[in-house]
């Protein structure tokens, strides 16, 4: 199986670095965060968009292994895996990388589900369904 | 005229502090929003229960002196004073001093206005109104 | 072999919550961090002045379990569990409840190593585990 | 007197956003500093650098006006100009706005001194006032 791989970069902001002069470990969840909405963009998938009909894509599960601190100024990669995708979730993995010389920051996963707005679990919007399947078809998920 | 005073106390955050070691410039503008939210709890205003009801209280204006750093684990006072009350808006201003030499952080101030679901100026709503008027009435607004 | 269990409360802040009327998941990370060093205040252990000896305590992984939206206002409830010890590191749990309801909102684990300011692993300082040892001789650890 | 005014862009991240569904106003002063780095940068002036020689540039005064809301996933614009220069502080103000309709969204001013290490008030040091000399010459400052 061929499994395709987004990238996106990011620089390491004054404000994400704590006393320590690394950037602190919940920042993280935000990189993965902000590469997964650019994951879904690349595709046409809106994650504004999706949120205005009423699909939320919430993180159920989430983890992260710490390999080498990430500073000020620091000109991240993320790149996004697809582990698995059915109807009622999508499982992703990550891996930061320090531009200037290659070092793993850290590496993590995060498994979605879709859920309404009382917060219970549901399958994707067709639409949406649609659009992944469109992906996949084009090598993009 | 008598200007009744509101004291918060909050303990400064391991990752509310920068590489210089010092509480970032960006976070006295949440203390103060803290601070202001249990100074409408102090009078019975749930700011929860507010925007339940389509009112929302937006800030327009903001200023912040800076005049001595926190650092991590500082236990901080912030008091809230009411500058000006009238149905359009409301205007506090702030004072966060450190708890164990009283030294002043620093002190600024906020202009909020009531906002309608699209962003529209609008007069408080009555039940806010009274409850303004009650909490100014005992003494505490 | 008796668990000690550490509590600790807080309440949501209104900028930790996100668009979908939730506390962001990133957040909880930094729910779990205050725990754990109040965890860590509470046998003696100031992480200020661990820093300040050059020992620095760095997560080096990661897991949470989302289960329930918190909600700003909400009171929670963060219990800390030593899972394990030892002397190059610290493996601890945490369950987050909303105090309201005793709804369980999330939990995870961190495993914590020490490192000097090279960023290299080293065994904790001598002062350190003495702490911990009396913490554990005390049933606090 | 010509003034010359330099721009940076950023997407609005989904954590940034409160559940106003708007922009939290404490992000604005983020945005402002990630503007001001970048524009360092723009004569040579790094700031990560400026802090190795243990230079720190702190802001003292700050000041913003909300105009409209900004979204999740808006691309803003963030111009900074430069009001006053001496060997003491450096006034700066920005103007915020959203690059699809141009709607100003904040704008505001910051007054940056110089401080050493023990958080006393210092010169700006020699290389950094010649690198700003420099960038006057180029009619970048």
């Amino acid at each position: 199986m061929n499994i395709p791989e987004f990238e996106t970069r990011l620089r390491v902001r004054y404000f994400e670095v704590d006393q320590m002069g690394v950037v602190h470990h919940s920042q993280y969840v935000r990189y993965f965060e902000i590469a997964r909405i650019e994951w879904m963009r690349s595709f046409g998938l809106s994650y504004k968009e999706m949120e205005d009909t009423g699909a939320l894509i919430v993180v159920v599960k989430l983890d992260v292994r710490y390999r080498a601190p990430a500073r000020f100024d620091d000109i991240l990669s993320v790149k996004v895996t697809v582990d698995k995708m059915t109807k009622l979730r999508i499982e992703l993995s990550y891996v930061i990388t320090r531009v200037s010389d290659g070092i793993r920051v850290c590496e993590g996963s995060t498994r979605l589900a879709c859920v309404d707005r009382n917060a219970n679990l549901a399958v994707l919007p067709p639409s949406i369904q649609a659009l992944l399947e469109k992906g996949k078809a084009a090598g993009k998920v």
